[in-house]
């Protein structure tokens, strides 16, 4: 596995994975998720507490449940949002109809225990496995993290200690959103040496 | 690059990535960090602002400077953690000195724009590129967070609106820690199916 395939491979990876919002009703097997959240265990945490949780939802009922509250809360924020994401979210055709949280064949919910340290930090790291390891396996991904999320922990019956960090949808992709969609900004502008401002050594 | 190769080499990297604290003193080219930075720059991120910006730390000077102030603000921390990381810190051989900051060839200073939506969540992701692209060409990185992060701005000239994430030390690793010293908590542990407390479909 070592040396240069592997770095390539991983940077290509990195490069083509796209945030899916458009998914065939296609069933994942369970095995599969589990798989992909096996790679999430093994993310770094905090003083190696391992914060997070994950929810698997399968349940048709309960995703159309979530996929109703969250709309009513995304319609709120959408309304509220600023000029410029509003603008951002209308090229990008970014509604607050969130139909890939019935349409995907799992929702992952990810929530973690505020007590310990550094857990919004290290669940993002876990989140990261979870995606790569989802794109590794040609399956579609989305980072969705509503504004409000009071109504998930009730549903969930999630404790007082655990705070939702984002849902996963997880399954097969029925769009491939094309690269100059999302551009980069070039590493010369991003990279500073030494010093902000400074772009020698 | 698809498929269960690619697939099988990344969890495996996952598993075999550990946080490093002890560096060689040798250098790494300049070309391989902006290779493992190209990754970070393809990490997803909320609006696509890609809020993130890596400063590249080589000057030994500022490297020790650095490390001083950082060893002043872990001292004060590690006086006052609760007793169970003081514990934890003493069974890892954690103390406030902080050797690698000068040991490693480098250190990137992770920094984010506090005005981009979900910015720390999307730096996470772009951090966790970057440990996996690290880990890939065999160099040896932790997420170090100090628990004071004003000396840095300065020293650094951050804009207010930048906040400092972390400081990823990048080196050639002195050590191989032992798998058994970061169990991770089994997946049926943390999995849970549809509600919290519930682990069957």
């Amino acid at each position: 596995m070592g040396g240069i395939r592997l770095e390539r491979s991983l940077l290509e990876l990195m490069k083509k994975r796209r945030s899916i919002r458009k998914y065939k009703k296609e069933h994942v097997p369970l095995k599969k998720i589990y798989e992909i959240l096996e790679a999430g265990r093994y993310a770094p945490s905090g003083a190696n507490q391992q914060p997070w949780i994950y929810i698997i939802i399968t349940d048709e009922r309960l995703k159309e449940d979530i996929r109703r509250e969250a709309e009513g809360v995304e319609k709120k924020f959408h309304e509220r949002a600023p000029e410029w994401l509003r603008k951002w979210f209308g090229e990008q055709g970014i509604t607050a109809e969130k139909s890939f949280l019935t349409d995907a064949s799992a929702l992952i919910v990810v929530a973690s225990d505020t007590k310990a340290p550094y857990w919004l930090e290290s669940t993002w790291i876990s989140i990261s496995y979870i995606l790569l390891s989802a794109a590794s396996q040609n399956l579609g991904t989305l980072t969705y993290t509503p504004s409000d999320t009071v109504f998930l922990r009730r549903m969930l019956n999630l404790p007082e200690n655990y705070r939702l960090v984002a849902i996963l949808p997880i399954g097969y992709p029925a769009e491939t959103p094309p690269p100059k969609t999302r551009p980069r900004k070039p590493l010369g502008q991003i990279v500073h040496q030494n010093r902000y401002g400074l772009k020698k050594l």
